[in-house]
């Protein structure tokens, strides 16, 4: 694929449509005749409805799914904002490769084929760690700019890291992959998470901002105070947010692995794949995916709400509803994976249950 | 097994322990040395070193999970207190054993083995419907008698319920069952719960009497005027329900069914196996086996929460946060089972995660 350019991005973009209305309402008309109360399933109808909306009917089972977890480094680190040192981005891709890690774990447990992607983590992998099989090495960088003093990305390098995203799902489609989730590592991308989340939900930086891996109350505040300063930077003294693109607002304040997960959100959309959105992070390369094209809601799932205090305001920016809320607050796709075996729970119960009249139930009483 | 007397199942309840406090701590330990920060697994750690401190370590894999549902009818529908006409029991029940209804498809997706048990259903199963392989015949009475007018069950009826409950704990045990499931199916048996709650909680019968199946506003506020009513006769115009002690709430409202449940979970505990909630009405029996037996809860899972507005005041008695909150409102058992994957994870991160110390990553700088 020769390198996208912002002409061709848009183009793409403008290829992404809603999913087929009649689809929706056929599954919805058809849970209604299923052996129970009407709604009585509660989200799990609308999951369900959803989910085979988005297939344009009942998708193959079992479900083909897949996670990427997308990995990378954080000049902003440079800047105290993290409980770990950003080795730790390193050693736990290593982690991932020995499936020593949670999202190894579950994946193998709930049967989503994992893979895990460099976009730009600081270490060179190919000279100091031999072989590697089983990371796809598409580094863009070491690490991102520092962005309390410029900008993250420069537009070429978040355009490659988009691109990323959006091969990655081209490459979903052409697997016939029915669900996907969208996970990272990087040691300081909840301070990109939470500058983005100021943005684009109008929130202040004390609100949105969270202890991340674990900082003390003092370490936590001068995070807060890391993002305030980002966010003066980069939007003006008086925030005037309103004009900020959502591209721009991913180029200045974002991170290489949340540009490739809006990628993977953009292209998921544009191939009408239903893709689950991991925690903070994730869901904030998902609000991006969305400011930057509405229709991508439509095939969001949300996995979990974690225990970040951005993380519900951009669920309710998004207009979703989790479905889990287990306090969970460590990426890696652990929360959008451990929803798969709900998601499939919800699409068995459409697919299996008898219907009133093939089981001779009664309906309601007069 | 001989018919049990009250002295027999004093004796019983006598034997219920806690689980050894030295197993939860090691298992604590264990979670603070795999690869994440501290914690960052949420609720998921505490389920996983629950399982383990009940288990007295790491289980075998695969869990052997169990979902048991009861069945069984209430006088108290006589009264107009359901949205569905109480032949709907007996329609349930046959649904259940050719594998139409919602818990067989989930039971099938999730490995649990599945016991049926007619304890009161209100129709002749072994003269009007032919052999039935598969439901386990132990009717005590063609439902419980109509509680607005005298108490549901006799003394000897409920100890024969609740003697079920303590068979089928005791299998399990043989069985090796490790993590069991405890549904029912009963036209009316949202009324029984409603009473339990109220008298269990201290709220007043308006704040934790729903809509069951699905009544509309009036017939809800008829259902609310008939716990009301329940409560008088049975508890005191002045409702000196402090002096009620567990066994006499449940002859008195409960249900043959919910005797039952009651049974299962004293005799989880005491056979030391994890067992989960479901819905309303089997959160209410947990409850009472709680009131029963304080040590009970230490074995208890809350598989969810449903729309029932009196679930919530149920798991705050017993100090337990649902695993699921998915606005379910179906019971036979679906909440609990759905929650079952969630908790087989959290053991799988405990038992396959790598240490900090065997993956080479860093902890949190200084």
């Amino acid at each position: 694929m020769t390198a996208i350019n912002s002409e061709m991005l848009a183009e793409f973009i403008q290829e992404i449509a809603v999913p087929d209305p009649t689809f929706l309402q056929a599954a919805r008309t058809h849970l209604d005749h299923l052996t129970k109360p009407p709604g009585s399933l509660g989200r799990l109808e609308d999951i369900a409805a959803r989910l085979i909306a988005i297939q344009k009917g009942i998708p193959d089972w079992p479900l083909h799914k897949a996670a990427y977890v997308f990995a990378a480094d954080h000049g902003i680190v440079a800047e105290g904002v993290s409980a770990y040192p950003k080795e730790v981005t390193w050693q736990m891709v290593l982690n991932f490769l020995r499936e020593g890690a949670a999202i190894n774990v579950l994946a193998r447990l709930h049967l989503a084929e994992l893979t895990v992607v460099d976009v730009g983590v600081d270490a060179d992998f190919g000279v100091d760690f031999g072989d590697l099989p089983g990371l796809l090495r598409r580094k863009i960088r070491l690490g991102t700019r520092n962005m309390l003093h410029e900008p993250a990305m420069t537009e070429g390098e978040m355009l490659e890291a988009l691109q990323i995203g959006l091969e990655l799902a081209t490459g979903a489609h052409e697997k016939a992959q029915t669900l996907i989730a969208a996970g990272e590592m990087g040691i300081g991308n909840t301070t990109s998470a939470s500058a983005i989340t100021a943005v684009l939900t109008r929130q202040p930086p004390a609100l949105v901002t969270g202890r991340g891996t674990g900082l003390e109350k003092r370490a936590h505040e001068h995070k807060i105070s890391v993002v305030d300063a980002v966010m003066q930077k980069h939007f003006g003294p008086d925030l005037r947010i309103s004009d900020a693109q959502p591209l721009e607002i991913l180029r200045r304040v974002g991170g290489l692995e949340i540009a490739a997960m809006v990628g993977l959100f953009l292209g998921a959309a544009r191939y009408q794949i239903a893709v689950i959105t991991d925690g903070f992070i994730s869901t904030a390369a998902a609000a991006l995916a969305y400011a930057i094209a509405p229709p991508v809601k439509q095939y969001l799932f949300a996995g979990h709400c974690s225990q970040e205090p951005g993380h519900r305001f951009l669920l309710e920016y998004l207009g979703l509803d989790p479905v889990l809320s287990l306090e969970m607050r460590l990426g890696e796709g652990t929360g959008a994976v451990l929803a798969m075996p709900i998601i499939e729970s919800a699409v068995r119960l459409y697919t299996d249950m008898a219907t009133f009249a093939s089981a001779g139930v009664s309906g309601p009483s007069e």
